[in-house]
């Protein structure tokens, strides 16, 4: 019988980064389209911005020692040259002693360094009394305040947000070059498993529901799809489907028939499909042990235990940071984890790391989190949780009271 | 002239959860489109999940109390009477001193009540030796263990994840009702106003890059969206487009024009547009201050500040809120917020909610908050955050060390 040579998470994890090189594929796409992908190579604005002094209130341009000392009872005396047009260029050159009215974003015209608050004024007959000095620089944004010609403006590796979208709008950089997304192949093996559109399900077959999990862990990482469908429990079965899909795909991932039992054909497969074939089988993980995983050339490949949770937890932590590998990005904690205090004692065996499903509620400014408890194949439990604690290796579970790091299941 | 009677934040937030009623339309859609979007009434499984009692390991299926008392130097002997097909319904029925052979996800027969691992037998002839007990359920998914017929499922006004969909497909359900998504349409007003796909930029002009940020936060809450185009600073040319607008969509935003000056003709379109009109005119908030809010008929209208950094604050704060009215369902803190150490004072007025950009860096366990100054037209310092510190408006200011709650700029 075929033994694990279990592995853990941490060893597994820096394997893979190792080991997987990012995808050198870029594609050019419209901003409208950007939010979420990762940007290719460093972008650099080839404009200032703005490419103008912008007044950032109604008011009055002035040099601004025209105006030192005025106050509400010494007001300065500035005569009204003229006013500029929203949107438009001026030409006009400011002297000491006259000021022009700009609007809200207008142009600030040459000679100016400041602006006075149309509500510190008063228009006399075309001479303007000023009742609150301005500092240089005051109420407007100077030429590449913004944006400065040649600076870098987003970082290769960068996932993009709606304001990176706005600021790439506001260089006129219509498109963006960004990574193309990999494309994942899955397929699903088990005899007892049947498409997840069978209405009447049969005594003894399941759904398979992991197409649906990862489906859509896919999309949350901006990968695209490919559908392999579900094979029977055997080599000569299992050998063609692997090696089509995996001739269309940039990660390959099989559900089920990863362990050693007497129908798990995927790590023999796996290794008939080329070099170097699977690097890790078996990994000291709760849940999931029974994970393969390992490389066709330069496509990683990943046989995920068939059981439901098993699943998820599983591309949660491997398949995601393998995707995340060929994008050439990296996991922002942020968004993706929390510290929580755990609120019961986990036992968990030292040298395997734990991840435990729990449920996080907000009491007076902490998060708790409420372990879920069941079995592997039971999926509602993940339904029911918000996140996943993780008991690391070192340690022989958690004490009630203690401070966890959750994954958050978004 | 026109001054603004402020309200602060949590006054108008409260107004518009009172005045918004979420939108009756549903639909229904396939569940591999369902991620992110909200259900819309409770889900209700129509089966029991698994429908049959299921081995979780390859083993034999027993009557527990025949191994009682089973150990390595004194197994229990029971006789084989054969083995359960993987996906296969048996209609074997067990009596005491029977056992058969069922792999992981088989159906455990009738009679059994629990499964001993493969590892801790051995056949011999036909007669099993058991060296170690189970315990009744040990090792099998007894019938509705995941979900039983009749359950509630996803609740109404929930939003749909990964392990939802999963859920989902266990059962069978194919599509799942789910509320429309609310449509947003977007104008921007303002003649230095030019697309952003304008390549060679005009002095006095800028680039209308509230589009785009909006329309990617609308993307991310799965809203539609509809572009209304540019319009003059005119209430001639204002109010026609805005009303043609509303006819199509949920919720209108408008960016620009939302001030008191002799340019800012929002306020008086949108009161033009119906009832009630406007009822927030300026919120005690930095910044964003000249923020319109109000509805026509039970449509939300939403007049933006045009500055950058203004418009995707108050988008942020005020717009998503009205697209979770709209769509019944509520904010999530555990993604969208985070405490973090502030390490410099900074002060605030008293009664004004200040959002203050902040970069957000872990060190030795603790989000630690880093101000990014700047002034709101200048959207690279948006670009820099990773969120907004939110210093209430009952507080004069934060104190370097404090902490502080952070909405997270994803």
């Amino acid at each position: 019988m075929l033994f694990f040579q279990t592995q853990t998470v941490s060893q597994v994890l820096q394997k893979m980064r190792e080991q997987i090189e990012p995808l050198n594929e870029k594609i050019t796409i419209f901003i409208e389209e950007s939010l979420g992908m990762i940007v290719a190579d460093p972008l650099i604005s080839a404009e200032y911005s703005p490419n103008f002094v912008r007044s950032t209130v109604d008011g009055y341009a002035v040099i601004s020692s025209d105006t030192f000392g005025a106050s509400d009872t010494m007001p300065a005396y500035i005569k009204i040259k003229g006013s500029v047009q929203m949107g438009e260029e001026t030409k006009m050159l400011l002297s000491m002693g006259e000021t022009v009215y700009v609007p809200t974003g207008g142009m600030v015209p040459a000679g100016a360094d400041a602006v006075c608050m149309i509500e510190y004024t008063e228009n006399l007959n075309g001479l303007l009394n000023i009742y609150k000095q301005v500092a240089p620089m005051e109420n407007c944004i100077q030429i590449g305040e913004d944006i400065v010609k040649g600076e870098i403006i987003l970082q290769k590796g960068h996932r993009i947000r709606s304001q990176d979208i706005a600021l790439l709008a506001s260089l006129g950089m219509k498109q963006v070059m960004v990574k193309k997304p990999p494309i994942v192949g899955y397929l699903s093996t088990g005899d007892e498993i049947v498409s997840y559109e069978t209405s009447h399900l049969p005594i003894g077959k399941i759904r398979d529901s992991n197409v649906a999990s990862i489906r859509a862990a896919c999309k949350q990482m901006n990968a695209s799809f490919v559908y392999g469908g579900i094979v029977k429990d055997s080599e000569q079965d299992l050998l063609p489907a692997c090696q089509s899909l995996l001739d269309e795909v940039d990660l390959l991932v099989i559900s089920g028939g990863s362990s050693v039992g007497e129908r798990d054909y995927s790590y023999a497969v796996f290794n008939q499909l080329g070099k170097p074939g699977v690097y890790v089988h078996g990994i000291s993980i709760k849940p999931g042990k029974p994970t393969l995983i390992g490389q066709i050339g330069k496509k990683p490949i990943l046989g995920l235990p068939g059981h439901p949770v098993s699943a998820s937890v599983i591309f949660e932590i491997f398949g995601k940071e393998m995707l995340r590998c060929l994008l050439g990005t990296y996991e922002n904690p942020l968004f993706t984890r929390r510290k929580a205090k755990i609120l019961r004692n986990i036992p968990s065996q030292s040298g395997r790391t734990d991840y435990f499903r729990v449920q996080l509620v907000n009491e007076n400014d902490e998060w708790i989190a409420y372990p879920v408890y069941g079995k592997s194949g039971v999926l509602n439990t993940l339904v029911k949780s918000d996140g996943l604690a993780v008991i690391p290796e070192e340690a022989e579970g958690v004490k009630a009271g203690e401070w966890v790091e959750v994954i958050l299941l978004s």
